[in-house]
């Protein structure tokens, strides 16, 4: 070690550490709900901690939340009305946005305080979308607004932290709740979440996710993309009424992208869609191994 | 850090660094070559370092060699005779011997007390390869090897260590060698080799490499998978003289795994087989800017 | 490592670093002259970092502050005027001020800029003194300060980072810089300062120093403490024209104490005195080889 | 970090780290005792950890054991039999044989292993003290040995490890074990022992020797000296039957030196050993808070 100074030691297990030297710390404190930690690294650049977990880095964030957003929205032949749960920095409601046929997209995160400290810090990331007309921002318990909108919607996007002991998210990967996601949507809406590492060894909160809502959808697409800044790949699932991802080819999308007019994409295109929901064998095997996770049998990240 | 002793410190560059601790160091030690550490770590399993940049845990490196092995040997009609450059643990030279129709493999290595220490200390690697009938083992310069053999090969597999200052493999990417490559190969052989980080960042590498091979094959195919242990997204690159591995459908490769008694995979299976050729865009669109690298040009590893 | 978050690593070499866990960093940024940091950690409380050198934590800060102050002036039979030269924190100027026979103290710091810093977030270390009656603060250069000051003091105290490149005191350790400092003094005045490491291998600019101030002052008096916090045993150096701190035995500084009404020492009391003054073998032998320190052959901080 | 590749990382507390980057590992293992290792760092030179706790380094191992032992040896007016409880490394040992008028010196630790593993790997410390005519090896329990013993010793030294859960010390730092030490020493007889670190917030270990020596011995006088490669001023106790160290002054001590051919210090020097007895007033003040330390009221090391 020559450089001296600030480092950021997030940790995998007790045994695999990740040193991440801070350049410039912007942020360090606690909102009511979560600790907030955001900094600058010279190659990551800025990044977002939640709860000593990494959320974002400016180098990939985009490939995180393209990853998330596109294959939902594409396989749906017309997203109008979308509802983002979770996804405090913005680039979740940036990349929904892309899609210029969206007339609505309705946000809602418990945590007023990280959204304002993201609008301050991390404007790259919203990049203009908190103040797009068709953005709507709700600061409320995403599990009581589901509940009880009245409205249905063509997609929504569930962009949360893992559920960590006492953490917001705890009761929002269960069974029930997925039961009121369901009812939230119209008859040909579809539901993705980001649902935790597919690494070799720690995916079982990733499989009982496809486990729990198999339950609830008739048609569940686990996928997964890479994360370079997480070091991991990472898993998703797309969960759906009626419309299947896999039904679309390759000239599907360039069509539907160009009367959308998406443009700027740096990470998906049509190519990659097919091949997010070709999951390695050791992930296909355990699959079938996940639990059905309840608000009683809930799930607590280990690590 | 509660946890004290022995870590081993890995740098992505001066500023992100990783820490993995040493339940057990098995050795450390310089041979002609490179500086070999093998040691345990409680997550990962046995790890094999050399000069300082991890090349396979017993976690995943069934990833990283089925993701190098299976995409040139499936798409081989008939792969009979193979040669192996590098190698060293026997990974490589196992998944080869998984296809019952390959008559003779030739791996060749440079450094033999490398293959030795792994052969004591990483047995699981090599599974038994080593003392395969069909297995032949040379311990020679690759490139003097390629140059002076006169037999043919159906698929040649390079697994080499990135090309690092004064290191043995700064010529072994290089359009000179590659030409070798093609020459050693029958009219419809593949050559497959493992090209480095396909990270959004750090690539050059990888597509320098593609674009040299482009120079000197008709048919190149670069794809990627993930690896866990290295934290990073991976790239390896196929280049045919005749065979196309994107002709392949799920069916063939079942076929053609059944027919050759294919068993034991982790990680490969026929739908992984396709996606793995969908570079994300960023990739797509840097593979042009790729340099050809030559004995003059070469690379030099800059991490 | 079970615990994760910010760790602040200071390197002695490059092979031998220290890592302190970040509790809160109250500030980090660059003055005109200087990096700063200030940060708190559970065991060593707040702690001051100038250029990633560590400066002074709260748990002993007082063991360096007492061990630089109190021999010097305990040693001088009236010292009523007193300079301090750097010291930006201001503790040093508090124990001088326990001396109550003090009449004023000159504090003389280039960094206008640190000492306000130091007010905002370390009051703990000037507790009252900045505003104590008898306090003068000038922000200068102490070099010009002294060649052009036309007072004379009782006792001048060198409380300076170490001369690093580029760094404000790399001519506040020279013989012309001392030659200014003995003109300075009246004619029993007395002259100490910090100098550094005096650990078993990196002690050459504690032994230049004081072979340089034997090329100015009559008599030199090395003397050593320990600073638990630095990791390090500290070396200081007494320079004086007439007064010996030798000659004083525990009856004196305890007179010396009550009749001054010094109060609330931790760490100096009258056993101690003497013992700082009884270098260990190893450094007695090579005190010899200090090499004359010039504004030509100046001394650079080499870790 | 530039610098990458094996660190042992030491914890002081969980907050308060030291990395050593280790260039070679000469040994890890368990003993029936305790858990060995033994690496090269290329500051501190050799250095030994038993149980993850730093015992020596070859770059300051003299300023230990001469602090240890010469202390009591010097105060001794004619130290012919010598007893050394621990010290498995065997500088100690080298030390007292540096007394040309000690007869005999009886080793006694638990560990045989740990004894041949210093023997094999760090002859250094020892420098032929095991094969001198005088030494004489035993392997007990040395709550045994000195129980059983018939012989009366001139002086005792105790260089143990400091008592940690199940570790092989814990009741070699009682009442009850130091009674059986005043009983096996001559009526002039004195004991000293290492009594681990005296910094201004851990050293509840030495003040409870302290008061617990004070039960047994009619002179007790602790010191303190300081070791770099612990980063800490270190604590050790002289306890005596009827000589005073402080009634040496220098001129006794260069007599006995030249008398007794004591050669080769590096460290200890006559102007030291007074000053050794001078505490900082922080140990002063909490001398008195010790407790007296009994096998069912033992010491465990919290750190």
């Amino acid at each position: 070690m020559k450089e001296e100074g600030l480092y950021f030691f997030e940790l995998f297990t007790g045994n695999l550490v990740k040193g991440i030297k801070v350049d410039k710390l912007y942020y360090q404190g606690r909102t009511k709900y979560q600790f907030i930690q955001i900094f600058h690294n010279q190659f990551l650049g800025k990044v977002l901690f939640l709860d000593n977990k990494i959320q974002s880095a400016q180098i990939d964030e985009y490939i995180y939340h393209e990853s998330l957003v596109h294959p939902a929205l594409f396989t749906h032949p017309s997203p109008k009305e979308v509802l983002v749960i979770g996804g405090g920095e913005g680039a979740t409601l940036r990349e929904v946005l892309r899609h210029d046929l969206v007339l609505k997209v309705t946000m809602v995160d418990i945590d007023e305080e990280l959204v304002k400290l993201c609008q301050k810090y991390l404007p790259e990331w919203s990049d203009g979308a908190f103040s797009d007309q068709r953005t709507s921002l709700v600061f409320e318990d995403a599990r009581l607004f589901v509940k009880e909108t009245e409205k249905k919607f063509d997609v929504i996007i569930s962009d949360l932290t893992e559920p960590i002991k006492e953490g917001p998210s705890v009761y929002l990967f269960t069974k029930e709740f997925f039961d009121k996601i369901f009812q939230a949507l119209k008859e040909d809406g579809l539901f993705v979440l980001q649902a935790g590492s597919t690494d070799p060894f720690y995916h079982d909160f990733y499989i009982s996710c496809a486990k729990t809502l198999e339950k609830v959808f008739p048609l569940v697409r686990p996928y997964w993309s890479f994360i370079f800044s997480f070091g991991l790949p990472w898993g998703f699932i797309l969960a759906s009424k009626k419309e299947d991802p896999l039904r679309l080819d390759d000239e599907d999308i360039t069509q539907r992208a160009h009367k959308r007019k998406v443009k700027k994409l740096k990470f998906y295109h049509p190519p990659l869609h097919k091949s997010f929901f070709a999951l390695p064998l050791y992930l296909v095997n355990n699959l079938k191994k996940g639990k059905v996770l309840t608000d009683k049998e809930h799930y607590i990240w280990k690590l």
